[in-house]
């Protein structure tokens, strides 16, 4: 899947060139019937895996001639531009996080993915990276979240909602109050739309939704479960009489346009940001298509400058935020500076 | 919407009478056309109403005469068996825990609702009443939701599952794993599944689903949102073709089935699970058929003795940890009795 995968997204990214990181025995002979993927890869031989039920701190103290930590390495060391993996999460992101460090700027980094909604698609983070949030982290996300919409999707002024229970100003966590509070003078680079609700997530409400790593993760795991719900319905209800499955015959054409566009492999590819690196997990259980999709988003990330972006906005964001405070009276406590950690930079 | 849904769960519920509470002269000359409602109904006339934008606290210190507090006085004074409200849901949560009280051995009501399964249908607790959750709020809502399933439902021994991020361990916030190892160790009139991650939900997993008020308010609506985005794409790919569209008219009779089955109506109906009294809150936006269904699962509590059993379940499980604690070393950091109040039965 991996293999084939890269011989995909190679025809879709033409400037690409592979390190393959593991068992030279397993890869040599599925790359040498890929004659063009095999001119334009290398293999870096190792007998070590991560599994997939290994703990993020073992895997960190003990896989450090796994494939997984070497593909990062290789990130570290400027061999590589960007890893994929369809490995473990939790290690992948532990290592990630040990090895490449976060962004000057960035607290914590997130895991972000692409969500199908009425409109086309939406970027969601964090999604599991981090349970606990405080305020400085969901603005940090929604920095990042804005210049991944800006820079990746190309969108000129993405909206950015922050996921709450309601669109009062008194519900929802003090975290996610504070978190607002802060955003509504930060000159993002899209628009703070304020909240939104879980409903407006599949409804495509705004283009960049923030929110906590555990409530993200449930969200999405959510909807992808009633999206499975209604694909196994909807299969049922066509086999369930002759006229019905003589319905489906005339609808194909129009159902193989709605099942390409809810393709689960189409939104393949967790996007690790608020690292000094591009760090991309595909899902374990998709296809050499879906594998394809994301090593075309890293790929993505690495040409149009995702994190040169990310430092260039944290940047201005903080100089625009430090200008706004010096005009402020600095006793006054609506300063704009909840965090001193947040002018580091 | 009210008056005409009351009647149609009249059918339903042979053996109900109606108290309404409310602007008379808009209820009389809708009852006028109803007469078999008519003469079993009495209406108890209040102007005052909540509105759907007044803070709980203000609701609560100023809607003394509202037509919600006077129905919820009125189960508080036996002289109604349950309350139905298509009102200001905070409102009537913050009312009915200040008027009826929560009920012996629970410290916080519950906010539950039905959701539609892959195998029928689960129960779902806390939907938003309490934010913040401790690990004795988390076993509580599973005792209830058992509780329900058990009564409500009529399950023989519903399964318990607590929605987390991941099957293992160690993932989580500090209170759902300390709720899972109380949980495991507690004799609830279900079975203790586990954790549960979001694509369970919509998979009936399991049939009580447990979280905190704002991770499932944000599960249900993601999947309600979801279900939304699917069934405008379902119909935007009949209407996409004219062959389609002859398609949908061969399987139209299959699909009115699916469109039963999955329509929000009949999930309509949120109950507030451990006060001293049945609450159920409607969806405002639902029809006569949807808020018959928020009446009828009123009735089921009610006549199924959901309160009773609650009581009797509670003092069941404490006197069965005391009994297990009474013979493990009192010292021993493992007493089940994590919270001294538990026992306060």
């Amino acid at each position: 899947m991996v293999v084939a995968g890269a011989d995909m997204a190679r025809l879709r990214c033409p400037e690409i060139d592979y390190l393959f990181f593991g068992d030279e025995q397993r890869i040599r002979p599925l790359l040498a019937n890929l004659p063009d993927l095999e001119r334009i890869s290398t293999i870096h031989h190792t007998p070590d895996a991560i599994s997939n039920d290994a703990k993020p701190a073992v895997a960190l103290r003990s896989g450090r001639t796994s494939s997984m930590r070497l593909a990062i390495d290789a990130v570290a060391q400027g061999k590589a531009a960007c890893v994929v993996s369809a490995g473990n999460t939790g290690a992948l992101m532990a290592m990630a996080k040990f090895v490449l460090k976060t962004l000057p700027g960035i607290d914590r980094p997130a895991i972000a993915s692409f969500f199908p909604t009425m409109r086309g698609e939406s970027v969601m983070l964090d999604l599991g990276a981090n349970i606990e949030c405080d305020s400085r982290n969901l603005v940090e996300f929604a920095v990042m979240g804005s210049v991944f919409a800006k820079t990746v999707l190309g969108l000129m002024e993405p909206t950015v909602g922050l996921l709450n229970i309601g669109a009062e100003e008194i519900k929802g966590h003090e975290s996610i109050k504070q978190a607002a509070a802060q955003l509504r003078i930060t000159p993002l680079p899209g628009k703070f739309h304020g909240f939104i609700e879980g409903n407006d997530i599949p409804a495509g409400v705004v283009d960049v939704i923030v929110t906590d790593g555990f409530t993200g993760n449930v969200a999405l795991k959510t909807a992808e479960g009633t999206a499975k719900l209604y694909a196994e319905l909807l299969r049922r209800t066509f086999s369930s009489s002759i006229l019905a499955k003589i319905g489906y015959l005339l609808a194909r054409n129009a159902f193989t346009k709605l099942r390409k566009r809810m393709d689960p492999r189409r939104y393949n590819g967790a996007m690790f940001l608020g690292l000094q690196g591009v760090c991309v997990k595909s899902h374990g259980g998709t296809d050499a298509d879906g594998f394809a999709n994301a090593v075309c988003v890293a790929v993505d990330m690495v040409t149009r400058g995702f994190n040169e972006t990310i430092k260039v906005e944290v940047a201005r964001i903080n100089s625009a935020i430090a200008a706004a405070s010096a005009i402020v009276d600095s006793s006054s406590p609506d300063s704009p500076l909840p965090d001193p950690k947040a002018a580091a930079v």
